[in-house]
């Protein structure tokens, strides 16, 4: 399939999209601005990164309201849009789409009898899937992924190479998961005997379930439930080498950046962003919209409220609180 | 082999087992009050949530000896014992003890001739051992594990699908390894060439040894010695995503919890408890029972002493001195 | 090849080695004082060790000058160099070099007729290597690696077993990379679709360059860039569970300690020691041999300044004034 400048104009029509200059233009991937040429589309979401877009050797330029005015250079086009970088993400997922074409199960790939594929499926060299494994339509397998007994992927996920998915786990429509990451591992629970010392294993047999939309970062892993679930909600984005513990209910388009964690039983409600190497402790809730900034603490059992607000430190504090104890602080070391 | 609550209280005999009610019901798992069924059994340790456990679905209930009066429902069980969770984690292990049935070496996996396989060992698809491997009886090793080189693996250990070993590590018996965890790597040392700048590689040629019943969370890293031995004693419990350094020793019953790190030569002695994300630097010793809270950081060369008592922060300090501190700083912060 | 004490005295001419004792030993490795014998190598770098290097059982003692009026006890050699321990590194780089014998792809790689492998090429069991691979000569890839299409291997690089690598990465000459690391993998940009709340992926189509004499520690991960490259010069060591995130640039002879964490479009300059889990957010520029110590944060956007400087905290700030205000606080909470 061919892309040109009024094809990816149509295709951004909800975003009001319209085109200034060459209409014809064939586009065949995203760049930078320094590394973009004539095929290339680049985007600018501010007037004085503009000029710059204009001069450089991209053929198409995704801008905002504020290019409205400007002329496309000769053999170039302008596609002004409202939101120049989410139509910058949708313009990618458009033109470096997996390829459709290399659709197969290696030879290689062990797949038993009561498997079911769904169609278009691909299973990379060396995959190993287990009794019962279930696998929707379009969903791509890379090599050397272990999927255990009765494991559930929706349609259309990407699982890169290495990715290791213990028995009985779930996964939505479009999850992405990274290299490395682990997916239902068992969680950390003990009881100790009081007489010898020894701490014995508390039974970590629930499950894991992720939602639709959800992308998990290279060497990430996600325990299951000790008894019931760990939940991944719809729209979940977590970094590499996130650490999320067992039964921890993580609710619609939370984010959380790389090395963080979250311990057991926690929640982490809607629309929460999570910094990198933020420590969540056990029985946490962070409600609806906090934002938590890198490598904050939040000790056992706390509850943290408001949207939009910042929190740091360990334990965490809203930032101002935090900034002003700061400036107290280094004022009064100065003047010891 | 069938369970029924009375051949339950004959196993927990040692833990002061008696039955109330339905001696002949049948028992197939453990489960939460939420999720269990007429042949589950459930735990309660406060009697508070017993009026629960005995409205709930679950056939049996595990309780303490507050339920010594209780009656049981018709065609339902209470069993009375004296530490009822962990007579819950007891009867677990027994329920759902791993199938000993389908033991076998899956025809992919490499298994050279020097390698000494035990009674009832199975070796998951694609796992590859190295020369002179030796594994003890009833070791379950899953699919794409890699053993190197004159591995030593004890009994009834279980290594999940993706197991990384290094050459020569030793493994006692009973040993859990998830997956994604990689034993006897590298560690981290360097000397710098003052005439280059560049830092030329300090041998990493020890060992790693490994005692019985610890467990090794998944994406967890573990560095063999320099010259001589990392070692990790009887008993201790590693989260997911700990590393631990070059020739460091861990003492018996050590519990530490996810993305913590231990620097090279740090000795942690027998009964510490380390929360998630805590740094200790190298060098460092953290005498018997201490308990080092979340995030918390210890200094190069530190001693850290004291059973039982808490420390907190970074350099860490006993809990009470930090929270005093905290508190100070957040009153100074609030008149300023 | 056999070496001896005479050998090893010319190997490391350039560092003025002179030879006291006896000059025929055979030397097999090297040791640490406690546990080498006859045949084994050991270093002091302070007189205070050398009467218990010279009462140890080893056969050859490599020493600084302060040894040179020493006499070698019957049957041992003393070897005098200037930089003790830099000369046993590179003892121990010529008495361990991986054997050159076992060279050979194992029948189980999967290598298509467009990769191009140098000579002596190993590639261990069921490595899976895509199309247009090319490994330099001498390279060792251990079993169960996966080098997605396209990925450049450097001469005499190491892959640990279980190592992935994403599409396009380059590697260059003598690269190690430890076991459970991904080089390559995806970085963490999305664009909030304001309407639906919802995170649609930013491309991250770029690339991963890595170059000569780098060392990747175990369970790794290094994030290609989103639109251009994530750089990783000459000489840099990334110590376990290091997180680097796309466009990050990291010039020459950097060190990472484990569980560091590199956010987006970082520059670490050459010769910044970096401490463990410690947290650079993005944007961030840390100059020219600065000392980051272990758990400290930098902000997003800020220069960090000072070769040779050590910052602590965070935010990080100069050593000194960290210390400072942990006095003052200290102080005053006991005052309250």
């Amino acid at each position: 399939m061919t892309h040109t400048a009024t094809s990816l104009a149509s295709d951004l029509s909800t975003m009001g999209a319209r085109l200034l200059g060459e209409p014809s233009l064939g586009i065949i991937g995203v760049a930078s601005l320094a590394s973009a040429g004539p095929q290339h589309l680049v985007f600018v979401e501010d007037a004085k990164w503009l000029p710059q877009a204009l001069l450089s050797r991209a053929g198409t330029i995704l801008a905002g309201e504020f290019a409205a005015n400007a002329t496309a250079p000769a053999g170039k086009a302008i596609l002004i849009v409202r939101n120049p970088r989410l139509a910058f993400c949708r313009v990618a997922a458009l033109l470096h789409a997996p390829p459709d074409g290399a659709v197969a199960v290696h030879p290689t790939a062990i797949v038993p009898a009561s498997a079911q594929l769904g169609a278009s499926v691909s299973v990379g060299a060396y995959s190993v899937l287990g009794e019962n494994v279930r696998v929707g339509e379009g969903t791509q397998i890379g090599a050397h992924c272990v999927l255990a007994e009765g494991t559930i992927l929706g349609a259309e996920c990407v699982l890169a190479a290495n990715v290791t998915v213990y028995q009985g786990v779930k996964l939505g429509d479009r999850v992405i998961v990274h290299s490395g990451a682990v997916l239902g591992s068992d969680g950390f629970g003990y009881v100790r005997d009081p007489d010898s010392g020894r701490y014995e294993k508390f039974p970590q047999i629930g499950t894991l379930e992720i939602g639709d939309d959800v992308e998990i970062g290279a060497n990430a892993a996600v325990d299951r439930g000790a008894l019931d679930a760990t939940v991944i909600a719809d729209g979940v984005k977590l970094d590499n080498m996130v650490h999320i513990g067992h039964n921890v209910r993580i609710e619609e388009n939370v984010v959380i950046a790389a090395q963080s964690g979250v311990s057991g039983s926690s929640v982490i409600e809607k629309d929460v962003i999570v910094g990198g190497q933020v420590g969540i402790a056990d029985h946490v809730r962070i409600e609806e919209g906090a934002i938590l900034g890198a490598q904050s603490g939040i000790p056992s059992k706390k509850v943290i409220r408001g949207r939009g607000i910042v929190f740091w430190g360990t334990p965490a504090r809203p930032l101002r609180e935090y900034l002003k104890e700061l400036a107290v602080l280094a004022r009064l070391a100065r003047k010891s």
